[in-house]
């Protein structure tokens, strides 16, 4: 061995706040009223105790240690205490129907679930159903756990309480051991679980800390806005802690106006969210201006930001990210910089690249490929992205469905995309909500952004109709507004459309809909739209 | 395997450049008059086309490469060009004397040597004694072989030209495979090798891009002063190839004058290089000012930088870091940034930051030990500082002094060290030139660099000498500036270390000398001024 063989452990983090950052500070909202503040000293002592109470009580190397709890200190406790102790942290997502919380949970053989008090209700519903939890921990303020269904059940706080704040992490175990798990949501069947490890966490930190990409910092006050339940909060909590930035987590059910004044009163530097945080965020904000000047940068990332949020971000002098990612790529892939090259471009053109997946970050690997091969950089030619790198998953936990989306060594994202001119990503479709139209492929997204930027049009969807000759043609539902009814003509939307689009991507016909059936999450239900039209038959 | 096996590879940093950033500049002054410019997409064919006549002429895994080159765009092709193919680079230091030339390229059995045609003659007078070089290649921009007396010897040019430039590398190898070598001077006997591997460079690289730390970044124009025969010109080519940075490579036997008109020219926006170079700099600006707006950052090490130096970059706008490493280090082990804390110091503290060795940076652990065990965050109590890391060597090659260095995990720096009280590191001596009285530590540095910071004096070196009840005592060596030779008395110079110094500290006598013996790189030669000074009594 000519280098020192150092693993990449989440222990080096863990020791790294601790050591140097432990009079810096974390924020963690636990209610309605009531704003959590220590520091990482104290965080770190509470984590060790934590890790200690949990080894009493059975943990060791590969215990499975389910949490179902929101963006608060302790799931931040337990984010360390689990993998620096060789166990794994799964995760659960709270937004789960009962039948997929128990899958997931029995699934992922889960030994312990820690509960947050305010969500116990939905536990104690399914706990019987739970094959492998031996032990559950509810965490609070002030908790009485007498006062709880479930068996063999202890007090979080308790178990901080009798916890050893010397307790120590073992620092010479094998980079590729898991350190947590994560379950995504599938069109068909059960959630499909993605297992990270302490070398994939680890490196994928570094991704956000470089100059080139999110560039996080110790200066930097975070408030992540991403439920610590869905891919780690996008790999922020690690990252904010190994390099001892300040936290402000905003804990359950948060509104726009919270969000705001979470980032006027703890002068937030970074935020992290879904589009439609950042519209809430945004219209807030019209109505009643908060101080933003600490703002630097927003990263919006699950799926499109329209162009007019970029605008809106950068008139502020805030600077506007696209990310992508997924559950299987932990999540980084590529994010909307500029280079050199690009940040020389006029305003359009910039706020259209801020809007793009953007440049793959180093170490991951992103193709464009079709049956063609790669295609070009020429904003124009689609074909599926496909990526790899250290932080990507290898497969679906214990899964068939592994070899759906995973082949020669790629994973398989699904996502249709073009490559522009400079190289970024732009996502234009789902594989599956694409239209393949005479041997053309016509995206959906493209289309339905044009009918969404119509200013009589709520809401629009397009999918794939079959078609004797074309094999599939395009039909837009569209959703009018409450002020529009009845005074938009099928023929008005598909002019609209005749301005941007070549004709053969002009849909057949227009559906107007009181409704587009939409995801929990709020993404069109577009596997239900074609249920809905199964009888629908295409104008002659 | 639940993430997706993939090694950390410099391939992976070769092809990012090259698919994104083509058409980026690479600048290169390959003689007085002479810049070379091309493109990163012209580079990576050149350096396909080398590996591929390489590989034509023997290169394969394991292959040992010699380099007796300067800073320019061909050292860059072999950067990559050898370790991509799984073969190791070996930058020997064209300093080195032809005894030392001789033994490090004997001792790591070196299979080709490619030397610039400047420096022929230099192998040319050894080549005789190499026992494992079979082939030997010249480079310039018209080298005519058959004038060098050197067997078996090639053409760089010529190999480039009759090269593949669809040459392919490999991607799927052992990410600790070698990937260069370096040796470093020893106190005593013959220099001793440093290997690095894929993984460690990698990481490495990463230190250098994170945002609490160099922040590498594309849109930078970094002109590397630092040797590429030296620690890998501490990492920057590597960096900058992944990145896409625009190189601007200086080439052989620059001077300050040179390097200003470049900054100037070039836009250049970072720098690295070592004090002596930095004060030729500033000279010469006050001298002729150039426009330096571009310029973001100088990173100086080596040896201590002067807090005078921190303030004139600081008072042009420039940010100044110290850096701490060594060829064993790859070099970073941590740099002078400051902290949301320390940031909000005032003007004199923050400069004393600037020239202390700085922060660990991640993945780096740090302790500085006594006969006490760690010590305290004092600025005050001093032991020798001992470092870990991924990036950090494990050894010494081939070599029976790996004993002294690497013991229990952790290389011994030889370096004594103080924590200031927000965790800088601040190196006061090198274990050796420690002077330890009545069982107090004297820091030699620290006398010395009072001294020299009196008008009068010019050089001054503080050495231990024995003594029978102290064990050992401080004697200072002076040299007196010529314009007041003969007018300083040995009171006058004590007097001025009284002010800030407890009496133990204080010299026990003066010694004025014409000069102080040096190292070829300027350094103090304190073992020669101990054996110039050993039949020296101490006054009663």
């Amino acid at each position: 061995m000519h280098m020192m063989d150092t693993p990449l452990l989440l222990t080096g983090f863990f020791k790294r706040a601790e050591r140097y950052f432990g009079h810096k500070k974390i924020y963690s909202r636990t209610g309605p009223e009531t704003m959590h503040e220590f520091t990482y000293k104290e965080y770190a002592e509470r984590t060790r105790r934590l890790a200690s109470s949990l080894t009493k009580l059975g943990m060791t190397r590969g215990t499975k240690i389910a949490t179902f709890c929101w963006n608060d200190h302790r799931h931040l406790e337990m984010y360390f205490a689990v993998p620096c102790s060789e166990a794994i942290l799964h995760t659960v997502n709270i937004r789960l129907s009962p039948e997929h919380i128990v899958y997931v949970i029995n699934h992922a053989e889960d030994d312990v679930l820690i509960v947050d008090h305010t969500l116990l209700k939905l536990i104690e519903a399914v706990a019987p159903l739970l094959k492998t939890v031996k032990t559950f921990i509810v965490c609070g303020d002030a908790v009485d756990v007498s006062a709880t269904t479930l068996p063999n059940v202890y007090s979080y706080e308790d178990l901080i309480q009798s916890g050893d704040p010397t307790h120590v992490f073992a620092e010479d175990f094998d980079e590729n051991t898991p350190a947590g798990m994560c379950y995504t949501s599938a069109t068909t069947g059960m959630p499909k679980g993605v297992v990270y490890t302490h070398r994939s966490i680890v490196l994928h930190s570094f991704a956000m800390m470089f100059k080139d990409s999110v560039a996080l910092s110790e200066h930097d006050i975070m408030l992540p806005i991403v439920p610590m339940f869905h891919v780690n909060a996008w790999g922020m909590p690690f990252v904010c802690v190994n390099l001892g930035a300040t936290q402000v987590l905003p804990g359950p059910l948060f509104t726009p106006e919270l969000l705001l004044d979470l980032c006027e009163q703890y002068g937030v530097t970074i935020s992290a969210g879904v589009p439609t945080i950042w519209l809430g965020f945004l219209q807030e904000q019209k109505k009643k201006p908060r101080d933003l000047s600490s703002l630097r940068l927003i990263v919006s990332g699950g799926s499109a930001s329209p162009i007019s949020m970029a605008k809106a971000f950068e008139e502020m002098g805030i600077t506007f990210y696209t990310g992508y990612g997924m559950t299987e790529t932990s999540p980084l892939v590529s994010v909307s910089i500029y280079t050199s090259q690009t940040e020389q471009y006029d305003y359009e053109e910039r706020m259209d690249i801020r809007t793009t997946q953007g440049l793959t970050v180093p170490l991951v690997e992103a193709r464009i490929v079709n049956e063609n091969g790669d295609v070009p950089w020429d904003d124009e030619t689609m074909g599926e992205l496909i990526v790899k790198g250290p932080w990507i998953a290898a497969e679906y936990y214990r899964d068939e469905r592994t070899n759906d989306a995973f082949k020669d060594g790629w994973l398989y994202t699904g996502d249709i995309a073009v490559y522009t001119k400079d190289g970024n990503i732009r996502i234009t479709d789902r594989t599956k909500d694409l239209i393949k139209s005479g041997g053309e492929w016509i995206s959906s997204i493209e289309l339905e952004n044009a009918l969404m930027s119509y200013e009589k049009v709520a809401e629009a969807a397009v999918i794939a109709v079959p078609h004797p000759k074309w094999l599939e043609r395009p039909v837009a539902c569209v959703v009018v507004k409450e002020e529009f009814k009845d005074t938009v003509t099928k023929e008005e939307l598909l002019d609209h459309l005749r301005q941007d689009f070549a004709r053969l991507w002009i849909p057949d016909d227009v559906v107007f809909l009181e409704e587009i059936p939409k995801t929990s999450v709020g993404k069109f239900l577009k596997q239900q739209l074609r249920e809905d039209l199964k009888d629908y038959q295409l104008p002659e």
